[in-house]
């Protein structure tokens, strides 16, 4: 039984109705048969020989090298495009820096940290400038988070549902742990004139990407970063520093950051006017969306894998995060959105970053729709396509965010689906 | 003035009486002077031309290659021996996957993981066998946590003070958020016979490195990893599946894990009766000392640094940890253990866990002896060197977690020195 993009909602529904039992609990045995695993009689050859050197600085075994963040570049500008983070391929919340996800104009520079100045002016008391060095001299503060492209997901708005893996369809959203210095220390230290609203951030890349961010932002959470994940910023995450808004999407986060112009009024730069901006169905236009919705997915199963063929007890697992805080629900279906169960969230939940969700379910060789939905502490909760279609009309870019819906055949395959 | 090992204690307390001001509040400005840093009239270099391409799986800048895992290999057995994490050179909490600590006894051993089979067997009531693909159906959980060496900072018992980074010195710890299955549930498919009290896990390395761990912790909160920040474990951190178990010592936490035997008794291997067992002064010995007390160590400003010619505010800034739960408070002395002053806590403190504390300190060029004292939830107190030798002798190897004391001299420079 093969479903199609066009079947109907009654086909829907009544398949959906065989979705199999979502457990609330763990019950064991996992295995149905483990006869022919067997432990070999004589040693593995890695045992038989002394092993490898060590290393000063490791790289993944040789056996994944298929985990991969997946570049899709434009082929007449092969600095212009993204890479995705293989969100399928992770467990637990943190992105390792390898596959933090990208979103380049102009390529990555080759920054000298040296060389590299960055200049806060404008609507300031007193200009100021600062080198790596002086900086190091800031308070520094911890802050894990999601940074997440406004375009992720966008394929969402097509007609057709796309066939593409977990993370290569929703991977532009990572997770670390950024490290670097309040915001409002160094606008403080410039001085901030009454008169500012608005901060233009530049970044020392080819593109020289600019945008405006309103000052009441960098005032509150935001960083200028210098470390992810414990070690100084990869070259392709804004080495030798960033911005970090916990929550805002991506853009706002420049990298390679040079510039902080205070201002009273927004720049109106390409990104903000000719991207960023979308027609509502009502005529009006959607600006200035910063903020990252709620938001989940089910990583495992999805599509590229396929369940075994026979039947037993699997574990639904998948990420949800919010730009408003904490999720503090994440629901999962196996009917296409009937019936919900609520899915265990993995501790510490914390603010504006991932939380891995999972769910036992007893798949017994049915037809099936799973279907994850999450709700942060705001009492936001994600919403289905056809809802966000009807808010936002069919020909939106950014801030995809609806419920992802994956079929699981009778004979294990994983298909993705449009729900309702 | 130029402190030496050799130092009275009289002398040492003339001097750090002048320790300078530990401030409990950030005070602006940071910065003496900003005249010099100027921002380039011309567009740096980078900005000029595209920048590099998107990456399948990305590498540190160039620019920081000197942040590196310090070997200490025996050059008759090159995979025996260990690396170092630059705990000097990170900031935040969690240790990238390139940088975690080593501890080898016959190199990494390059495991196919199609090959690779975990048995658990001995006093079960059905010997069970695992392969990956098997694991994968289980139920996963995470766990930030660190796993430290249990001859971690040993250099500390030597009668003079070792002039190493602080990395370099105490680095046989590192932080990451470990996900996999807890231990329990495979231990409980197996079915665990009444009388089993311990298990002998093994590697499935060259050494076969083998160690007894009660089964009391197996079916505590100990895990079946797989994963480490998000990916697939490295090489030399078990690939493709180690035991953690948090809070306690390195060994323990046997990586390329092939089997866990269930007995009635330790097996008394090479680890825990050559190695990892200690007379003290009065004759009796140390054996089965699992747990790693809490520690604290000031990353920067540390040995291999040195303070700008220009007294100012300075960040004091360290990592914390407790095997037994979580850190509660971390102390700063900046005149020798005289005075002490609250840093403030990175939040959130998590249990088992590397901890960031901070503390601006205002150095006016005075001469000074820096250290941190932990104090974790159970009220345990890291301990003075003085008063750990005293309790444990001067031949110990293992588990040293005194405080740990950097003197700066008035020109700046920074050196290691005993306290008392």
């Amino acid at each position: 039984m093969k479903n199609t993009p066009t079947q109907s909602r009654r086909q829907f529904l009544q398949k959906a109705a065989l979705g199999g039992a979502l457990a609330g609990t763990i019950s064991l045995p996992i295995l149905a048969n483990t006869d022919k695993l067997e432990f070999p009689d004589n040693l593995p050859e890695w045992m038989r020989k002394p092993g490898g050197e060590f290393g000063n600085y490791g790289q993944p075994s040789k056996h994944e090298q298929n985990v991969i963040r997946w570049i899709s570049a434009n082929p007449a500008a092969p600095g212009n495009g993204v890479s995705w983070t293989p969100l399928h391929d992770l467990q637990g919340t943190i992105t390792p820096n390898g596959l933090h996800y990208e979103r380049h104009h102009n390529g990555v520079p080759q920054i000298d940290p040296e060389q590299h100045i960055l200049l806060i002016d404008g609507l300031v008391e007193k200009p100021i400038r600062f080198d790596i060095k002086s900086l190091m001299r800031y308070p520094m503060v911890s802050k894990t988070c999601f940074i997440e492209c406004g375009g992720n997901s966008n394929s969402g708005w097509r007609s057709n549902p796309i066939q593409s893996q977990a993370g290569y369809a929703h991977g532009l959203v990572s997770n670390a742990e950024w490290t670097g210095i309040p915001l409002k220390l160094l606008l403080k230290e410039a001085g901030i004139k009454s008169t500012a609203t608005w901060v233009i951030a530049e970044g020392a890349d080819a593109a020289a990407l600019n945008i405006s961010i309103p000052l009441e932002k960098l005032l509150d959470d935001a960083l200028l970063a210098l470390y992810q994940n414990g070690e100084r910023l990869r070259p392709e995450n804004g080495y030798p520093m960033r911005l970090v808004l916990p929550g805002w999407e991506g853009i706002l986060n420049v990298k390679w950051l040079r510039q902080l112009r205070l201002t009273d009024e927004p720049i109106m730069s390409r990104d903000e006017t000719s991207q960023y901006t979308e027609l509502l169905p009502d005529g009006t236009a959607r600006q200035f969306t910063f903020i990252n919705e709620a938001k989940s997915l089910i990583t495992s199963p999805s599509l590229g894998m396929m369940l075994p063929d026979n039947p037993g007890i699997y574990q639904i697992s998948g990420l949800a995060w919010s730009g408003r805080g904490k999720i503090t629900r994440v629901e999962i279906s196996a009917d296409g959105g009937d019936n919900w169960v609520d899915a265990e969230l993995q501790g510490p939940v914390l603010d504006k970053a991932f939380t891995r969700f999972s769910l036992p379910w007893h798949w017994q060789g049915e037809y099936a729709i799973l279907q994850s939905r999450a709700t942060d502490e705001t009492g936001y909760v994600q919403p289905t396509r056809e809802a966000l279609v009807e808010n936002r009309g069919k020909h939106g870019f950014f801030h995809y965010n609806a419920i992802v819906s994956w079929e699981i055949t009778e004979e294990g395959d994983i298909n993705h689906v449009y729900g309702f």
